[in-house]
């Protein structure tokens, strides 16, 4: 199983998350690549930061949207978006290059994410980028979601995950936000719903139904009080359970074994 | 000899420069990697150009300083300014992977090249950043500035350039446009001045000093009325004179045999 | 009648527009307010050349896009959406203030002027900013949208425009440019549509449907090869008609006599 | 005397300082414009902020560089800089009258105050900038620097600062920051040092010279760990020595009378 979680966000004198503490924690980070965090020096630090722990290291493209840290839905061509994807996995696998190290993966930021979940045209988008780009680049998608079908029927390895922190609708899609049991709060049970996913191979939906999962990687949050806290516990626990954690590259090289 | 011009310069809906008319005049291009200008798909754009008339293409880093065009120098840290140029020289391979080409060299743009050009510090951040980055990049440097000598210094193939249509002092720097002999503006005047510096081997500065030069490139500049005109007057002079017009990269090969 | 167009788009280097054509052709202009377009210099310099030409003043605000010139749809939260109006109004009156003149009017740009005139929700958040900002300002709107009914629910002195160069469908709205029939570009017939709109009080949409309106302004694109050329033959023919050309705050000042 | 801090400085989902803990403390802000921080949103809740706690409300015009915080010196033409200083100021002044505020003063930030405390020429471009966007305006500038005086030569209502928590050299500029006294740390030595400018009309500089001071107001920095325990500390000491803290406005007023 990996461990992934957002990184490298913080922007000049803007701080944001708590990289130091959660890059040892997991074993793929996802690296902003200055579009909605991150400038050159951050991601230079960030990669640096991958390099020392061995984690895998992806890109994490968005919107061009610093000042709503690329949350906020944009409508770009898609000519315009292919071109902004290719232009940030270069950017930030320029670093990787200067630290001796491989590019291992690529997983959408933000609003830009959630679209490609829903809309197969813009999940293809993300896929041919990715795919013209390096098409030995693992694609990390959401379980299910339109860009994970998407980056299959497109030929990319595929690696899917799930939240560990975050509630399901009966249809595979997360638990909107505005539900106040939209987050997993406490780590007992982040922990519990964590290690059911993996074990069982089924997320529990909020409203009891069985839905069958076959994930490759847990996503953590990096932000919020609790993340650390959360992120430790979730990975003692698989270490408990004798799960060994280990970054997509490796867990995707074994499966084509 | 080699023919440079700066292009790829627009960004979104704002159109600058004549990229459709000065890539198929020049041997090599030096592409805006977003920071002055130059989003995402008008690299994309440009390097497709670059592709279909076969010349080579350069990274052209900047300030990070859309509203100034990178022409105002700025004061950045040297560990920021370094991941700055890593940063857009990615960017920029991107595409030329994308097009399945190779990166030949970096042109540092405005307000950076001349800081590079008399501050030795700045220009051994850039020298360290191509380096680094793949150091088998060709660096495109003034003839004799400090970007040229730490460029030497620095173990990288340097590639020195002079201006078509710039008068010089006779300390070998270009005449300050506060002068009105700054620029030469005629095409005949130009010409003139292009071949004297490729056949004679020395620049003829304002007050009649004559200055060694072995370039290796002429800059045309791609902006201006008159532009295109005086591109094709100093292509058409050089290939009267039967001196082959050939990239950056293809020059510099021949000089290692 | 008022003419009105879009101006003071240009960013640094970047030039765009005819501004010093259309100015003195138009007698209301919308001025870009640094968002999609328009630094600040720019801005100081176009509420210049209005003082010289006497033209009423507005304001143009946008999404913030840059790289997008303002014409891609964003999801902003309604409060933001507020604070970024109010900023931008209050950048461009700082203009007028330094040229002693008064900030006439406001009218959305691009992106956010089309989802205002569709989606009610916006049109109120963009109607409040005006009024909050100074309600004395006059909102200027399409004919018949969401935003020009919103801002008469409000209260806001609402000026109603059509465009000179568009069709118009049976319902009101813009004809798609998806359609070779979206644009009219031949002077003659450009001329005739305003005639017709201004002195029968109907547009004629492309199906032949009578659609009444009462216009207070003529939009009139600043962009294009054409642009000043179909700004003149329109001023030219209302001044033939009799048909007095005055910004939008003499013209609704006279409607409340 | 009037206590002045630097708030307002957010972006989007980058969140720096404390404002909800220092508004309270000091009797006047200077409010980021968005240049360097502060989006729209950001400004619209502060000036909220202020007018919960009847605070003097300042604006704090940067150098267009959110990724630099303001802090990295450019060179700027004059007159884009006059521009740029207008703009943020008319930007900022929008959400007082929102909030039915008046705006209060101008300090200048980061890169941009410190080169105009020492360059008469960037002075003057700020001076004149304040003055005709509004006369009436209050310039807060470092006491004795050239900013001070050229304010002073313009006519404007100039208060001047000192720092609370900073050394200072005998010929009355700051002590560096690259000198390990740069920086007074404890509580009382603060307090201590900002009783003894404000009672004895002198600072105390490194070497022990004395240097005659008048100041209008104390500055407080708004980060670091100890920033809101200082603020604190030195409110208290000159409550606790019958000292009236009031906003620049109430102050400058009285000087008049």
């Amino acid at each position: 199983m990996d461990l992934n979680s957002d990184v490298g966000e913080s922007y000049g004198a803007f701080t944001i998350g708590q990289d130091e503490d959660m890059v040892p924690l997991v074993s793929s980070i996802n690296v902003a690549c200055g579009f909605h965090g991150g400038d050159p020096a951050v991601i230079h630090n960030t990669i640096h930061l991958a390099k020392q722990h061995g984690v895998g290291v992806g890109a994490h493209p968005s919107f061009p949207d610093l000042q709503g840290f690329g949350r906020r839905p944009m409508q770009m061509k898609p000519d315009d978006l292919y071109a902004s994807i290719i232009y940030q996995i270069g950017a930030v696998e320029a670093f990787t290059r200067i630290h001796s190290l491989s590019l291992q993966h690529v997983k959408p930021h933000g609003a830009l994410n959630n679209l490609a979940c829903v809309d197969r045209g813009v999940a293809e988008v993300v896929v041919k980028a990715v795919k013209d780009y390096d098409s030995n680049l693992i694609l990390l998608a959401p379980f299910g979601s339109q860009l994970d079908l998407a980056g299959d029927d497109g030929g990319l390895t595929v690696a899917s995950e799930v939240y560990a922190d975050r509630n399901y609708e009966p249809d595979g899609t997360l638990r909107s936000r505005n539900y106040d049991d939209a987050l997993l709060t406490g780590s007992s049970e982040v922990v519990q719903h964590v290690l059911h996913m993996i074990k069982n191979h089924e997320i529990v939906a909020v409203d009891g139904t069985s839905i069958p999962v076959e994930a490759d990687s847990i996503c953590l949050h990096g932000d919020g009080q609790t993340a650390v806290e959360l992120a430790k516990a979730v990975r003692t626990a698989l270490e408990r359970e004798g799960i060994a954690i280990q970054p997509l590259a490796v867990l995707k090289q074994r499966d084509e074994l």
